[in-house]
């Protein structure tokens, strides 16, 4: 799933660039191409297919110039997830028909990656024996209020012996409480938004919680094949209701299997969410590339452009990045509520190309 | 006076083109270009002299292509306020013997032009009658902290009828109750920087307060023609003290006057006093260039490269500037401490060229 827009990295983040085709978790990998990487540590090359926007397509191809242009799933514009894993589904099914398909997010931090690949091929197998909608569970680390929770039912003893279980609920992120609470009780898990079915089984249940949306993708299945796919599909496309599969589908189905995941994972999801993974500075804040602190506390300050200096005085709290053409200072409070900013920047036509 | 360094401006202030030499308080005058025109209001371009470091040079003659390089006055090091007025002194005694000096920073606001110069004429007849150092005071229009200030005493009736006063004591920026009691009582003036006097006057005062300056600048007079000064006299002037005209010789000086001003007057000495010059935004932020702000309050964001945007979220009292290779962002109340930073950026190699 490479359609994100990463909104809330701008401005490294940009709607022709997004966030998993640039360096952000390692200095010489995008996170598309770790992604990838890891994924074909479990998967045979030629059954990986990548899902995004046609509009992403060329950033795609630049990222990645060796991967194959029919394994790209080009959505004609952008319907939310619970469209993109029904495209992803329908196109599957038809194009390897009686495979089991996992979709996986490009723009995650997932570690290490051969358990990632071993959990991978459990919940496979997992979803080849049950016709489930099989997750996967990360154990919380910390009362997180930026992630969704499953709610763990009884273990499933399945033949491959996985980590499953019954899921009783998917949540919504909670507040600071509700998120301590979660993490006491011990059996509520992350939701890591990878998802593992047969298509045949996520379509059952499209047609049960969306069935506009699963009609539309039935209706476009047969042209899966046909390079003139995304112009075909577009008016049944641009109908579909945006709505995330987490909405749509899985705060209301009933059989989901959630597997426990061994691999550590991150959605890092916003800039503070890197002070998780980049290396802390001697006085507390986390610094990258040319950057002078003075008297500065509890702060990130991420300088990408080399060619140029920022130096931050008497403040804390506070999120500053810079590239080569945009900078971005906010409260480290408010790293996550990008949404309006962007706005404010679209509205703007000496802006927009910003963005 | 064009020897400042303007540090309290970074980043658009370098050690290469201080604050003098920007456009800062107009779109499209410098600052010393703006000093010059209304200076030449009230003098002769024959008379006009520019004093600077020799390393300021260049970028002054870059900044006035037309001015005669003959009229410049270069120290070889800079040696603060009194060494830069006591060499000015010298020169002018020399070059133009039995005139008055005006001694006016080239990096003050200073509005109307025309008030100006009628001032300056006046000043320059009260130093003519007098032998006192001629200062203005400025009347405070707020309790300043950012200023000195000049107690006046008795009026003295000039022949010129200029708005005259005896000086009680020149004083350190004061802090916030004392400078509102200063305003209350009516008889404080801001003290302006500028001086008028005959050369013979001054220098018989630095004979009194600082005789080694007193006795390095008369030895480096009669070299002031020679086109090898700088390198004559720079021996000479390694040796005098770093010492303000303020401390070593106003302070203590019993012969000055203190001239009124009718003109306005801000040295614009730091970020947040911009605020006084640029329009506020409808946010009540200040704001210059492509920039955008969401939920910020009380802030100002300078952005001078118009080929970026700045972006700023969340935040309330900072202070943002970019030029094209640098980003400076802090707390509005430290925007005038900023000699610490600029040591830090000092301290590291891959960082001393944007100093």
């Amino acid at each position: 799933m490479a359609g994100g827009k990463g909104e809330r990295f701008w401005p490294r983040s940009r709607r022709s660039l997004p966030k998993q085709f640039l360096r952000v978790t390692s200095e010489t990998k995008t996170m598309i191409g770790e992604t990838l990487e890891r994924t074909l540590l479990a998967a045979d090359p030629a059954n990986v297919f990548i899902s995004l926007r046609e509009d992403l397509l060329p950033a795609a191809r630049q990222c990645l110039p060796d991967f194959p242009l029919d394994q790209y799933i080009v959505e004609p514009v952008g319907r939310d997830t619970a469209a993109a894993m029904g495209l992803a589904s329908v196109v599957v099914e038809r194009r390897r028909p009686g495979t089991v398909l996992a979709i996986l997010p490009s723009d995650h931090l997932v570690a290490p990656a051969a358990v990632f690949a071993e959990d991978l091929k459990s919940a496979c197998r997992v979803a080849q024996e049950y016709d489930c909608l099989v997750t996967f569970g990360v154990r919380p680390e910390r009362p997180e209020t930026g992630f969704g929770y499953i709610e763990l039912g009884e273990v499933i003893h399945t033949r491959d012996r996985a980590n499953a279980y019954e899921v009783r609920r998917f949540t919504e992120k909670p507040d600071r409480a509700t998120a301590e609470k979660y993490l006491k009780t011990g059996n509520f898990c992350w939701n890591s938004g990878m998802f593992v079915w047969k298509p045949s089984v996520f379509l059952g249940e499209l047609e049960k919680f969306l069935p506009d949306h699963y009609h539309g993708l039935r209706e476009i299945q047969e042209w899966a094949d046909d390079p003139g796919f995304c112009e075909k599909a577009r008016p049944v496309f641009e109908r579909l209701e945006k709505i995330s599969v987490d909405f749509g589908v899985m705060e209301k189905a009933r059989n989901i299997l959630c597997l426990r995941a061994n691999f550590g994972w991150d959605d890092v999801g916003h800039w503070t969410a890197l002070e998780r993974v980049y290396p802390k500075a001697a006085d507390g804040g986390t610094v990258k590339g040319p950057v002078v602190l003075s008297d500065v506390k509890n702060s990130m300050v991420l300088n990408f452009d080399d060619a140029s200096v920022v130096a931050v005085m008497g403040l804390k709290d506070v999120v500053v990045v810079k590239t080569a053409d945009a900078v971005l200072v906010c409260d480290r409070r408010s790293d996550e509520e990008m949404k309006k900013l962007l706005r404010l920047i679209s509205d703007r036509d000496d802006l927009k190309k910003f963005l």
